[in-house]
């Protein structure tokens, strides 16, 4: 029997498409290429995860892992001699455990889901991005993701207690842990978490639940300088306790870009100023909590950290102003720009930025550079985008004007997307020669057939080219 | 030249220690016996670190590196025919930077040295535990220490941001991350923490900071059932937004014990409740978190949640209520017990306690088990004495009383501790023997010729025993 006999054998009824099934979907959610590979594998159970990965071993064919397809770095392409395994059958919310605030679920499951399920036990689930209606917590759990309240609550390796992973060889580990602290042995789940597939295809996960936060306090603050930018989240971190929850910076271009026609938002400041942010603070007493963030508003007025503001006095307000930082689709106007997630020490921003765009406009003449991102993170999204809005024909010296000076500052070519194929050529700049090879050791030692994810994130070992 | 020879010529001056310089110290700050060892080499630099584990792998002698010795696990100890790699002479504070709030400090300083060096920049380092004057950051690194704040900052885990270690082969890996976010591929420092010095020696660190707490609220309650515990700690952890910093719970026989004669500890509640809790909170505003704290206790008093509550007024009766949590000592008065630290789903919790005690009651007579800890993490701290004061000559009994029933309930035999060696032949209790292969396949990649750490935590690969 050759091998997709073999997998529709092993798989419950419909679990292998090929041929128009495969070609007639789009390879990620924001792409118009089509999905490609040898078949696409929809395991119902780790069980039959695990017998696909056997026989792709018994094979020596490679798997690919797909989620939701909504990452941004190629780190889900799959080629014709490849076999996709998509957790899309594996979407069941197992269990919620309100006690111990714990959820139980297939990594198939989209994040959405998880936060409304999460909701429906007076409970939150903190991981938050724009993909979340597609996005898979199997497939963020693999890449680590990020979002917008890391500053408060982490990334999603913060988040995930316990996972089950299946290994190329097919055999299953369960690490299901429920529990906060756990020193009994390695730490396993952190193996699968970030490393995007590579080293073993992530198939059921324990989640950490929070209680909702039920007040929320949000500001728009100006600053006259970039100094003061870090000092007001210094500030806000120490005045608000432990109640921000993001603190969220925009470069002056871009804020008037967002708040301009033919954008929607109204402008909340006046445009004039160089640097703005959006702060928030969640937690659990609105009449308190507000009290508390004005003070903290005020005090930072009075000490010239910002030097406007203003807070959002109701719901629809508080959703107006998260509208303005996330209305990044404004920079797809003229076309696809080139979009960034670097992130850098924050003593280094202001002459990284400037920098950057300096080496932009000497390279690519008018070529626009719009920053604003995760500051409390530390994690900056830059997008460029050129007059002919033709950006994607520049990548490789806009990446390489961006990349580039982050070696010498310690910063990272990805603070949340992850490698992938895209960012692959850059990693050295982010990571030591020694440090690859470990990521190498560590691959070769768990999947010594390389059939998993191969050539994503790094080569392998015997590469030449390293 | 033999292997001293060798390492006497790789070390500064006086980084060789051999005979009763090795005999004449304690195996353990809390130890009567003596250390014993080839020699102890005390290099001064992560060069001299890599030229000692370059000199081990030739000649193929073991390493065990040690810290401040505080362990309780026997994850440390050493025989024989095994160099000791101490990091005593490796104590430097490198920097600390206010801004990006990250201290960059050699393995080997003490965790009250970076707690106090982060005070001097109005910062915090959370991380805290008893042995905080002489255990090092290295130590609580590989060991990824708890403590009383887990429930607010997490586990040191979550407080390296990068770390410095060496291979078995005296690779140096240098990931001195300084960024919240950084998914540039793998995560290596995983492999570090918490692997107990058995797949690298952590030799600098870079720590995440935060800004220092201003007010601090801290109130002992009484409860009626345990089922209210959770609840409670629910409660709190709702209505206190984002402020809760431990909550600690005693049994009752505990809480007599700590303060009634000989303890000095005065009792802040009558003892006739079965569970009692120290909640604490930190926060920024001395005013408003005060009343949202009274808030949070009066509605659960009115709930029926909690029976009894007495709120500390000042800085000194906040210590005094630390001081009962902590007078661990007290089950020391009668001869050295029996100590762990198991952590458990809560809602086994009940049920999991009674069951030892009865179980210990049947098999040792009037053996007396105090019960307390981060219950807010899962994790508790088990206790138990013999009538004659002999517990240990009955560890394997206790031992097996403790540990079995967790394998049922998902708990775990480690919490914090970690396993070295003391814990290692209950390790399948908590760890499947997928997982513990995986941790064999993992050891036998990054240390093939088996020199770091052997025999502490798991088995080498080969072993029969497995």
């Amino acid at each position: 029997m050759n091998l997709l006999e073999e997998l529709d054998d092993a798989l419950s009824p419909g679990g292998l498409l090929t041929g128009s099934d495969v070609t007639g979907r789009a390879a990620g959610v924001w792409r118009s290429d089509a999905l490609c590979a040898l078949a696409i594998a929809r395991p119902r159970s780790t069980e039959e995860v695990s017998k696909v990965l056997k026989l792709c071993s018994k094979h020596k064919v490679s798997v690919v892992s797909q989620g939701g397809l909504t990452g941004l770095v190629h780190g889900a392409d799959a080629s014709p001699d490849q076999l996709i395994l998509s957790l899309e059958r594996m979407r069941s919310i197992e269990s919620i455990d309100p006690l111990q605030r714990t959820a139980t679920v297939e990594a198939g499951v989209t994040l959405q889901t998880v936060q409304e399920s999460a909701e429906e036990h007076d409970l939150f689930f903190p991981l938050d991005l724009g993909g979340r209606g597609t996005a898979t917590v199997g497939g963020n759990a693999a890449t680590n993701a990020g979002g917008n309240r890391v500053i408060r609550y982490g990334m999603m390796r913060d988040m995930v207690l316990g996972l089950e992973a299946v290994l190329a060889d097919g055999t299953v580990v369960s690490s299901m842990n429920h529990l906060i602290k756990n020193n009994a042995g390695y730490d396993l789940k952190q193996l699968f978490l970030g490393t995007e597939g590579t080293l073993g295809v992530i198939t059921r996960l324990v989640l950490r639940l929070r209680e909702a936060p039920s007040s929320e306090n949000i500001a728009f603050v100006a600053f006259n300088s970039f100094e003061s930018v870090p000092k007001m989240l210094k500030h806000a971190d120490r005045e608000l306790g432990g109640a921000l929850s993001a603190y969220e910076v925009l470069w002056k271009n871009f804020y008037s870009l967002v708040t301009e026609a033919p954008a929607k938002n109204r402008r909340p400041l006046p445009s004039e100023y160089p640097y703005y942010a959006l702060i928030e603070a969640q937690g659990s007493n609105q009449e308190l909590d507000e009290r508390r963030f004005e003070m903290a508003l005020e005090s930072a007025l009075e000490d010239g950290l910002i030097v406007d503001a203003i807070v959002a006095k109701s719901s629809t307000e508080r959703q107006n102003l998260w509208a303005i930082r996330d209305d990044v689709e404004q920079t797809f106007r003229d076309g696809p720009p080139v979009i960034f997630d670097v992130s850098l020490p924050v003593s280094a921003m202001e002459s990284y930025t400037a920098g950057v765009k300096s080496s932009l406009e000497a390279q690519l003449e008018d070529s626009v550079c719009w920053i604003f991102g995760h500051l409390g993170d530390g994690n900056l999204h830059i997008i460029v985008q050129t007059p002919d809005g033709k950006a994607q024909q520049h990548r490789k010296t806009i990446e390489h004007a961006v990349y580039q000076p982050l070696e010498s500052i310690g910063g990272s070519v990805s603070a949340e997307h992850g490698i992938g194929l895209e960012k692959k050529p850059y990693l050295h700049l982010s990571r030591s020669e020694t440090e690859i090879r470990l990521m190498q050791t560590l691959k070769a030692a768990m999947d010594p057939l390389g059939i998993l994810n191969p050539g994503k994130v790094i080569d392998p070992i015997q590469s030449p080219s390293l």
